[in-house]
């Protein structure tokens, strides 16, 4: 058993040493960029954290922890030239440091290393490992695209946007607690509930984050309120307001998305106030509260001491306290 | 022992058959779409020839074969984001059917889909083979990468040309060849020698492709000449001619790089009248002709009966006949 700490202590002692060529310089010199950016690498440690439940030396563990965190960076890349994203972790993207095609082609090379990165799990377990990678990373492409098709969507629902943020977002939390699990010799059915404990969590996180980008204190979040609402970001929010705002409401949303000239903190404090309007914040709470307590629930399944889970209670709590 | 036709035939009737999602639609429409616009089959039919050497039941080469003809078509897609080409196969490409997001997308999809098919072989061998997998499409991307970086520069030498092209283009065919002789259980000299025969003819391949783009038909060749020629694409030709050209030739060389309206006929006939001063297509047939008998002497050092290996001598010679 370790610590959350502990943990990303290991992953972060580890991620510089990658092993990847130096040559072509310009296709390899990205990947060690968004590598070095930092980020929580808070998936990673969950995939040590989860196999620390089950033995003590996660040293096993450690380079299929890796291969998500180099995994999640390579989406990132792609993601940030489909989204047109200049900044990432304050600092300049791949595509906007080099070029589209570069950002194309080193997150192509990413892809590829982190198959190489998993494929060196132990061999009893590796085959398993890499269908559960596979998966999870067909299911994260998935997730994308039904993102983007949502730009140009006026009639999502809230199944339809938890079936997105579900694939985009979640899967990746279940998969790797659920690799550290497997490499920790876990039984089936708590390898099954750490993955679902990571799925809900996943969903609840996502919710919050979309909470924290209209009420969060900008001090405490880290950055600027309403991020979302002036780029029309179909969130839990706008998603809903869609779907339940009626008439002289409905009316106004749609102008203010279709609108190509307004004042930002206007825009905001309108929308925000339709928000509250429709009791979407007290909504987005509940949900997002019922997705943590599901979460909760399908960890008090695992089959371990509580003394052993208090450490992913505590980060699940954490990440549900997350101050406004 | 089978025919190549024998073989191609195995591919056809299986390709239709790649079990990938249908939802969402946009994503997986596009690889719908490249695989059926068909192509010639050439590296999955190889891994099967490879194969039916050393068995005579190839149905456990079969999904690594496709495997590598999904990857290939992967390449092909990004490749085309990259290149911004417009047409592949006489079809519009699928940036253009559809946008670069979705050809950046489905791309993806399609790597992540390469290795879910790979990793079908038989559980032997499985680890292997996606280890030579990795490595391969890892050194791919690394000859795409060099190729456009080759666009900006005047200094490319010969032998980075040839590194460039074995990169881009020859190691797919050795891996191809390879995967089939492991799935075979050829011996390890066998393995070596098939890889090594497909490297050196992926690389006669590629300067014959240079040559016919001068001084192929068009009738025959089935496109038009000069292509290579008008989009000062970096070839064996260019390449030389960039090295060698002195003086006179030099500037007017330069000049015609730079040149940003011509005549196309012109441009065509008067650098290739440069080639023919500097006697490159001389050079460039000595030099596909010294890697085809390379190729024949890996092939020569397979330890099977001269019957069973008429049929890769045969394929090796159709290449390297394609006609002026």
């Amino acid at each position: 058993m370790m610590t959350f700490e502990q943990s990303l202590d290991i992953i972060c002692e580890n991620i510089g040493k990658i092993d990847y060529p130096q040559h072509p310089d310009l296709l390899y010199a990205p990947i060690r960029y968004i590598l070095e950016l930092g980020g929580k690498r808070v998936r990673p440690a969950l995939t040590l954290l989860a196999c620390s439940l089950y033995k003590d030396n996660v040293s096993d563990a450690i380079e299929p922890a890796l291969a998500w965190e180099v995994f999640h960076n390579f989406t990132l890349m792609h993601d940030d030239v489909m989204d047109q994203a200049d900044i990432r972790r304050g600092k300049p993207t791949v595509h906007k440091v080099w070029n589209k095609n570069t950002a194309i082609l080193s997150g192509d090379s990413m892809l590829i290393l982190a198959y190489r990165i998993m494929a060196k799990a132990p061999s009893g377990i590796v085959k398993s490992l890499l269908e559960l990678f596979s998966k999870t990373a067909a299911e994260i492409c998935e997730g994308q695209q039904l993102d983007m098709e949502f730009e140009t969507r006026l009639d999502v629902t809230e199944k339809e946007y938890l079936e997105m943020i579900r694939l985009k977002t979640a899967v990746m939390i279940g998969a790797c607690l659920k690799t550290g699990a497997m490499i920790g010799g876990a039984k089936m059915s708590d390898i099954s509930s750490l993955y679902e404990f990571g799925i809900n969590l996943g969903l609840a996180f996502q919710i919050q984050d979309d909470l924290l980008d209209i009420y969060g204190d900008p001090v405490i979040f880290g950055k600027a309120t309403g991020g979302d609402i002036l780029c029309n970001k179909k969130t839990y929010f706008l998603v809903n307001a869609l779907q339940r705002a009626e008439e002289e409401d409905k009316i106004f949303l749609l102008n203010r998305l279709e609108a190509k000239s307004y004042d930002d903190n206007e825009k905001i404090r309108e929308i925000t106030a339709l928000y509250n309007r429709l009791q979407l914040r007290e909504q987005a709470e509940k949900k997002m509260m019922s997705l943590y307590n599901k979460s909760i629930s399908e960890l008090e399944m695992v089959d371990l001491p509580e003394s052993k889970k208090a450490v992913l209670y505590e980060f699940a709590g954490q990440l549900i306290e997350r101050k406004y």
